[in-house]
């Protein structure tokens, strides 16, 4: 069991159970000489967030498969993990938080409350119906897995990741699935249109009735959820699932003095510190969604809602913590999504972003095979490229294989600073069971050199 | 057909019908105003050598698959395509190659000879013996396909990329299979003995018997070969495949004054114009297996003998025809080969080829899985990474899938000069489906950093 015992170790303090509360409790216990305390709203301990809309699916068996620590692994440890625990305030000076009316003392503090699901204020009403849900948790994980066992008809709003995600496990059921989206395009914090609509013909081809550019204007039912009103019409619902973004959860932090970007999310420092009125506090670290980021490209603050973003903040927090300065960076945000038969990723910014910061850019795609063409098991692959002064600003692939390792290369060509010259000579391997001899990437670089004025075909 | 009136039209010969001399051939003719004659010592025209170990395998039906142009295509392009046959002599002062006893004259000239197979003197005999066979052409692979239908027992000397591959081939068909490699290390020129380990265990257990740190004393029989004699035992063998390396194609070049480096190919300059005792001949470019390029780590000269380098070599030569002046760099040679269910890539420098230049290098190993531990379909994944300075300089890959997108990425970022920092806090992807939480990349460069003289764990 954990040692309460010691008086000169130091408290640590961590809220939130997540992708950087547990990380930064479990890499600070080896290293680091600390009494820690975790705070987690959460009934559940350590489990895949990412992998619910799969178990939803069929492709894996079962949420227990999500569990990746065993309910001992904490205490044996010596890491105090209170599940199911909110912490209720946070008082700067006192430094200390308060819990279920208990004060508890801190020397450090790590705010990592993560996210909530956003509800536009006319659903709110109908989301209270029962079989409408949101998707956060293990335990929204199951309630909707059950409640689709005897649904026929399903209404997803909003076409974010998990949306598209949840989509296809719905459809994959044999269920009549409506994928409601308030953009023209999919997954349009994600990727631009040309390449949404890939997705979305996908999504087509397995079953989903796509509706885009359309918000719900209403959830309909007395008890239960019967229909969603879309556009005037009433479309028959027995399962409804909103996935319209997520906000930062932030409400502890702000209410404690704790300083709230443009983003909604909390400010922070290089080291992932917070700032008050009277400046950045040493001792008080926030990462995940709930804090505010720099994005690498437009310099402009922003969100990243990335299990992999929280991670790499966890790491950074827990070497501040133990004393070995660490900075965390403004980011390229790289995203990967498996949608049915497609993987889709991303990295840097879109063509869409791009405008909206007045970054003047020229793209390049490319339409190839993940394969030789002749070789067994071949799919098409979908590659967009951005460039800004002739540099790698942004890209998007879509395929059937390979995606994330691609998006990967180009994630850290954009921290280089790739230019189009460098990625027009790049050198890349070829084998038939795995390539073309001319990667589709050279010729995405070589159909924006086309578009720069001046140059020659 | 092909105009041959046109006297005002500089006239191009095109010595080779491989990766280079087509594509050259064909990407000129539609940008170029040039009469353009190409000779291949080949019965056939454009097909993919590279995918011929597959279609032995059973993975690919039929070597018709491999054919990537139709029959007229290249005289309806405009091309006069001389297949089956071999120029004799090449005369620089008379501009005039020399073939079936005519005198051809051209205005600019493109050797692409490519390479032949090596065969050591003491297998020279044996190796005339029936159904002894190397693998070069369409034609070599039809012959190996054939002499299996018969076959119980088969001897694969050499394993290298095309012998480890042949091995799979031979050992799915169902044939009792020896591989026997001279290095006591499979795929000694592109991997590490540690990654090799890997492969060579993975060939044991489909069923190929592995004999490595020997050579074949003799390939012994009478009119066929009946056996293969290997450290004093005779092995019997129904066909034995020779792919123990090959030798750049340079006669023709060499017997007409032009200069042959250090490593047995064709001295070219970084427009891959060829040099003889007078300079270089800015009319006489080489390409593709037979010419000398430049390492990008250790600035040594080397030969390339991809597919991939090739034809991004014809794609300088091509621009240099046309009067867009284009240099050809030194490079890093990314490499990745089927070897049944793994995928091996590498690209960069391997501590062996670092210990033979006195570079100092640090290495990092790290395994992980392709996929979420819990998803279906995850396999091993291992990835070492070489770091000379603290700049990558190598790296080698081993995974179910995806092996061929992380070597580019990785080929990228060499060329970049990639720090061990800027790889410890890159940006990777994560979805279950796709990826580990952290990339097994990190883990690599974490490993590397461990080994670092004062570094903190």
């Amino acid at each position: 069991m954990y040692d309460t015992g010691t008086t000169n170790r130091k408290k640590l303090i961590i809220v939130g159970g997540g992708a950087v509360g547990l990380a930064v409790a479990t890499s600070v216990k080896r290293h680091g000489n600390y009494e820690i305390t975790v705070f987690s709203s959460d009934p559940h301990a350590a489990y895949s967030q990412c992998g619910i809309p799969f178990v939803i699916s069929g492709e894996i068996e079962g949420f227990d498969k999500l569990l990746l620590k065993q309910k001992d692994f904490f205490p044996e440890m010596g890491i105090d993990l209170r599940l199911d625990t909110t912490v209720e305030s946070l008082d700067l000076k006192d430094r200390t938080v308060f819990v279920k009316g208990e004060k508890h003392h801190f020397d450090k503090l790590v705010i990592a409350t993560g996210s909530r699901p956003a509800v536009s204020d006319n659903l709110r009403q109908g989301a209270e119906l029962d079989n409408v849900f949101t998707l956060r948790s293990l335990e929204d994980g199951k309630r909707i897995d059950r409640s689709l066992e005897n649904a026929k008809n399903v209404v997803i709003i909003g076409g974010g990741g998990i949306g598209v995600e949840i989509a296809v496990a719905a459809a994959k059921r044999g269920l009549r699935t409506i994928l409601v989206n308030r953009s023209i395009s999919l997954l349009s914090h994600n990727i631009d249109q040309d390449m949404a609509d890939i997705v979305q013909e996908h999504l087509e081809s397995i079953g989903v009735d796509v509706l885009t550019g359309q918000s719900p204007h209403s959830i309909n039912g007395k008890a239960r959820v019967e229909s969603v009103s879309i556009g005037g019409v009433d479309f028959p619902a027995d399962v409804v699932i909103i996935s319209a973004g997520a906000l930062p959860e932030t409400k502890l932090a702000s209410d404690a003095g704790i300083e709230i970007g443009t983003t909604g999310g909390i400010i922070v420092n290089e080291h992932l510190q917070v700032r008050t009125k009277s400046g950045y506090d040493p001792d008080v670290y926030c990462g995940g969604e709930c804090a505010q980021v720099q994005n690498f490209i437009t310099g402009m603050p922003m969100l990243s809602q990335l299990a992999s973003t929280a991670r790499r903040m966890a790491g950074v927090i827990r070497n501040n913590l133990i004393s070995r300065p660490t900075s965390f960076g403004p980011i390229v945000n790289p995203w990967a999504g498996a949608i049915g038969e497609l993987q889709v990723g991303t990295v840097g910014i879109t063509t869409r972003k791009a405008k909206q910061h007045r970054i003047k850019t020229v793209s390049g795609i490319a339409i190839g095979t993940t394969r030789a063409g002749y070789y067994p098991g071949s799919t098409r692959l979908f590659i967009k490229l951005l460039f800004s002064n002739r540099i790698l600003v942004g890209a998007q692939v879509i395929g059937g294989e390979g995606v994330k390792e691609r998006i990967d290369g180009l994630s850290l060509a954009i921290r280089k600073r790739t230019t189009l010259d460098e990625l027009l000579s790049m050198e890349t391997c070829y084998t038939p069971p795995m390539s073309m001899l001319i990667d589709p990437l050279t010729f995405a670089a070589q159909g924006a050199l086309k578009k720069l004025p001046g140059s020659k075909k």
